[in-house]
């Protein structure tokens, strides 16, 4: 189903090629002050058509709420947001070729024949948009609490630069960051990594990455032991995004190579507060946050869409044949994710923290 | 909040060191054979104390089925199990020096005071007998639909064996593994991966490791697009077993290295069925299965209860001191916890397949 | 939570002078026609300014399908249907002045000043629109199982007309019941209600009344014991319309007068199939339904906007005072609460057919 | 599915003859002291066997509580509590013969041939002695917050006494009417009800009756419009007790033969507080309570088990047949009921109190 939430509930709708996209958003407190250049500048994140890195449909993506907003505040009822599908060129999409990679097949073995197919129909990536609106949001009554999301693109295939955990983070790098058109610490390594993604375009290929995010400022004792561990809250929205094959929390696959004594974090306290002098658990024990930032990692599959000719099958006739995808498409949409990785934190982080 | 699942329901409760433990189980069919041999053999295969590699709390982990039940069969009410604690020592455990690596400072600032502190209370992996139960009883159902879950241990430390997907796999295969009592595909391995664990035991140390997933016999075509994607599904379970700090998919991190082009899954048909040449995906697209093995793997982080002195703090003192844990703890759970990994991916499994 | 069901799940949204109202259905199977001209003269039934019995706002509650939808037919991913407000004078309400009977009150309790006020808001009896939709659609689904939902007004203040339980009740006579602009099976009693609603609107006063709702062709073994017998669930979508304060299934109040001789409903069978040879139990035992026509009763209370002055508080100055509603409002809502209800019929009957 | 709930979570289980019974309840914060006393006397007011009203089936109900509780207070995790199945006798029931006004057909029609029918199996009123634990629990949260929830019996058959809205209602007296074996206000009238019960039991037949119950000290502003209503919340969970058939609010039905002007209930203010100045709504606005006491009623019907011989069904041979009820049954339940229904306001009004 596509609700998801235990304190907020998320009902998430729409198709690539439909009328429009959108999000219902429930259980945001009344009273909050919709900062709406805030969420305009979190969509224009992810909207594609920027740059040359993206595909060319470029879609404004303006937001309409039409209820749980009253004179600029939420009104504490359950606030709905929609994103018209403007830039639709359905003839692009055929039925019966299956594009290797995509929901296509799988589509239609759920849905049957009345799968609607236009450029992946509700598995477009496009639906993450009404994620990201719902994470402005959940941004915003964050921000109240004294909690900051952010994220950097940690890696484009061969090229990577430092990890979170090497530095010392603030929100301000966190704002910073995620004000960058190509979100990396580092822009020289972000040169880089963009020239892999043309390089990889120009070949008619894609590439995937990975993406780092932190939270920060969640005090101790927020999430709960099992099926609602902060872990699992993450992970189940996490996956929810379109090309996402992977999730590490902490030192992640990294914790199979460490022993116990090095993989602990040990404690310590000034008298007042208790801290952990290392954070290779990423913030959480048991489900539940410690205090010290949540990192986690997660890793974005290179874009399905590629012009490279590959082998596949037509439905209809049940015969094999080749697919060969004219049109530009997305080399990489690592770049564009990481706001859709933030947005999925910070709607996990607030559902915990209403708990 | 202690209850997952959509069209079945899974309630987990119980402390390492009060009455017992257990699980109810809502939405499995009515008429279901129980094959209590199996359940017990399940049981076994996670209950600690039957060899030298981990804690000599010998848990009998004996199950009292108290409804749903009739005459050998399920009645298709909810299933409750319950598991005696019989082999307790309340007085090992202290409320005020934290363990590092556990839930004992997260646990005081989630419930206070009140917190049940004894062998980690509510957060002890003893807790997943349940889910083992529950799995048990998940995989009976999957197996009328012809579906198999297995695992193998892939790596303690830094003692690694092949793949999965290097095999062509077999329900067969994954039933041997299963009946070992440390499940690994080459006991040669097997053994080196021991003799791992007990080094790090004899420096009062431990290690974690990776269990590799498989489910066969999945048909094309169920799970959901985005919040109850597979992906999201297993992963939202996974993420409520202790000590898991990762979870993959088919590649998973290794997307990140690869081109579009060959991260693709690219299809063919014998005119019949409609295949992928390969399984990079683990057998997910969309969040829905494409009838190829589903696969994934998770990492198990290192026993955080180790002999060694630790930094630490007393939480009534508020004052920094040495822990040294005394008894004979797991230096590792990897192996016991390949039957709790298989247990949450036959339970997310069978919700998916009731949709 | 404005979230519902099991297995089908709608979200509401809106409010009375927001942007638009409407609704998320999710969980309707794939290829499902949707029948617009049906759906189009369901949200008539509900719409007023029809007569010169409700209030002269004219609303076209136009519905525009955002996704779900494709080439007519439903393509199982969630259906989003948006209704805009267009007539809408916020001038009418002031945020101060609390209206008796309204939510006015426990509205500003709840989410403090920043409640929207206007026109009811969120509680506006306009916000059932949407269920109404999901009704619609709802009833499309029962109707290729053979289920129909049908309903009359069975009393209007002092005025009433014969039950259901007293003819041998048709889908065609419901279906003809349900296309009259005054929804009762005797027009001539029809016409006696009216003339109470028109004293009662000449005397600035309004009036309430009872609605019965059938639901013929329910096979035996739909719904589920405890808390999602069918009462449950038809009982806590039918409390959801704002007005509603009563249900009663069979006898329902009266069942405290009989003896269990003459409650209990006796068996019979041809042979081949089992029958009751009453149905004193509104075809629900132990929440299941048993084959017979689901019946039930529900009462509305006379509309709270009267022109008739009232005492009530000035929220601001926390003074006394007198409020005289201006303008027109419904005297009766009863005839136009009758798809509404039959809609919340639908979609319980619906959720729990998929279990 | 057989668990209810948004921030409380409850989980019910068991069979009439099965090995138990029992409960997991889940969300009740940490640190609360449970006074088992209170608890005991609760499960007291609903067991059978107490005197010659009820059936012989003499049980216990003691309550085994096995998980989060330590130290005589809730440690914040799920609370299971078992209770046994211990005089029980199976061979009094028939799989074939279906009991009219029982849940035989439709447990059948629902679960087939695996359906426990023995004592109604999980359709059996014992299963509500799990409810009554949770419901204790609550009444203890509840009470720290300066609610109190309370009933009585106003009707049994003819007789019936005052209603608690004709009298100015305080906690003391819902305490004192708790404590009788027969829980009405007026003890000569119960008196009458009890020779009602007894004359229809010598008669081989059984009563039915009304319960009204009334919720204390629930400040303005608790509950949600729509689905999580109060009324929604609250009907939901009465109607998952067996032999419920009718709910109703304040005024309830009688609202069909009013005024609006009289139905509303006017506001007051002494500069400090809002008022109502009658009680017509019970306490309920808009799905959230409005500070006056919530009051609604409840109709249980007459008890299925009567000894008078009935028209039935052999299952099994397909034929018409004659049942004769053999030992001794409830007359009439209602007077054990009143502390389940008390039970089930206590745990909605706690989880909209939780939101």
């Amino acid at each position: 189903m596509n609700t998801w939430g235990n304190k907020i509930k998320i009902s998430i709708f729409g198709e690539s090629h439909g009328g429009g996209i959108g999000v219902v958003l429930d259980g945001i407190p009344s009273g909050l002050e919709l900062d709406t250049e805030f969420i305009k500048a979190e969509m224009t994140r992810r909207a594609p058509g920027r740059d040359n890195l993206s595909t060319p449909r470029k879609e404004a993506d303006e937001v309409e709420i039409l209820s749980g907003v009253f004179d600029g505040k939420t009104s504490g009822t359950p606030i709905c947001a929609v994103i018209r599908n403007t830039n639709t060129r359905s003839k692009d999409y055929s039925p019966n070729i299956l594009r290797p990679g995509h929901a296509d097949f799988t589509g239609f073995a759920k849905y049957g024949k009345a799968h609607d197919f236009r450029g992946g129909g509700h598995f477009s990536g496009r639906i993450t948009a009404g994620l990201v609106f719902a994470g402005a949001v959940a941004k915003l009554c964050l921000k109240e609490s004294g909690i900051t999301v952010g994220s950097h693109v940690k890696k484009i295939h061969t090229v990577s630069e430092d990890s979170f955990s090497d530095l010392s983070l603030t929100p301000e790098l966190l704002s910073e960051i995620s004000q960058k058109g190509f979100p990396v610490i580092d822009d020289s390594v972000g040169e880089k990594m963009k020239a892999e993604i043309l390089a990889a375009s120009a070949d008619k290929n894609s590439v995937g990455g990975i993406i780092e995010c932190a939270v920060l400022g969640v005090k101790p004792g927020i999430g709960s032991p099992f099926f609602a561990s902060l872990e699992s809250r993450i992970s189940s929205l996490i996956f929810s995004v379109p090309a996402v094959k992977g999730i590490e929390f902490g030192c992640g696959f990294d914790f199979a190579d460490m022993y116990g004594f090095d993989a602990n974090d040990q404690f310590e306290t000034d008298g007042k507060e208790i801290y952990t002098k290392t954070n290779h658990n990423g913030g959480i024990n048991g489900g539940i946050s410690n205090g010290m930032p949540i990192m986690f990692t997660t890793v974005i599959k290179p874009t399905p869409s590629i012009a490279k000719p590959q082998s596949t099958v037509d439905l209809e006739k049940m015969e094999n044949t080749t697919l060969e995808i004219t049109g530009r498409h997305d080399p990489c949409i690592v770049q564009r994710a990481a706001v859709v990785i933030e947005s999925a934190a910070a709607l996990a982080i607030l559902d915990a923290l209403y708990d």
